[in-house]
């Protein structure tokens, strides 16, 4: 098991590791990603250690999320841009490659070819209302 | 300028209008997303009207968030997935469609060939710095 320590993020929180801060509060911690899909690139990350947001307190999370519209709108005033994407990948099948929560701020302009990819399906039917019963059944145990 | 009332999230959160609605609670209601990227793909919407991010509300942000790490949990116990995306677009160059804020909730497994594209960047010598002093210069003002 990798230590608290051992985590880059975690590091870079503790300021054992460089970082282009842009923002430090008790709640989170918001700087460049090094290797920015667009200039301007921002990485929030939660000073408490988790992998996935699902493992995250809920009032640490609440503390990063009141900061994200300020943090947005300084990424469209530095950018120029003319939208972002706010994305967080959990576990190695979405692309999460640090194990340290962390939420992407993605500038985005219009045909700079980046996105997610959107194959969007339709439900069999019966099969929306029997997912629909096993997430009430799940959110009330 | 369209009225709350044309908005088709609105029209959910006011039951005018269907949904499989998952959760609901006074800062967002959850509901599944009528046009999977995957089966099980939610929708978490903040009951107050924004169209974007940067332009909602911190203390409406966080009472969402808090609910996110239990609908993540309850959503890879109803699917199965491997891991899962949290995605939130603001405006059309971001992909956005719906002009009410909304969180994506997508379960992954691998090679489902989902994701965001990531054509990653370096910065050129001396750009990050110059963009972390306009960040600094932006949240200060």
């Amino acid at each position: 098991m990798a230590g608290v320590t051992e985590c880059v993020f975690c590091r870079i929180i503790g300021r054992e590791l460089p970082a282009k801060v842009v923002s430090s509060s008790p709640a989170a911690v918001a700087f460049l990603d090094v290797a920015p899909l667009a200039p301007g690139h921002l990485l929030v990350v939660p000073r408490e250690h988790a992998r996935h947001l699902h493992e995250l307190p809920a009032a640490g999370l609440s503390g990063l999320a009141a900061e994200l519209p300020k943090l947005a709108a300084a990424l469209l005033q530095v950018t120029g841009a003319d939208g972002y994407n706010l994305l967080q990948n959990n576990g190695a099948a979405a692309g999460q490659v640090v194990e340290h929560v962390h939420f992407h701020m993605i500038p985005r302009r219009p045909g700079d070819g980046l996105g997610f990819r959107w194959p969007a399906k339709q439900y069999r039917a019966g099969e929306s209302e029997e997912i629909l019963e096993r997430f009430k059944l799940a959110l009330a145990g």
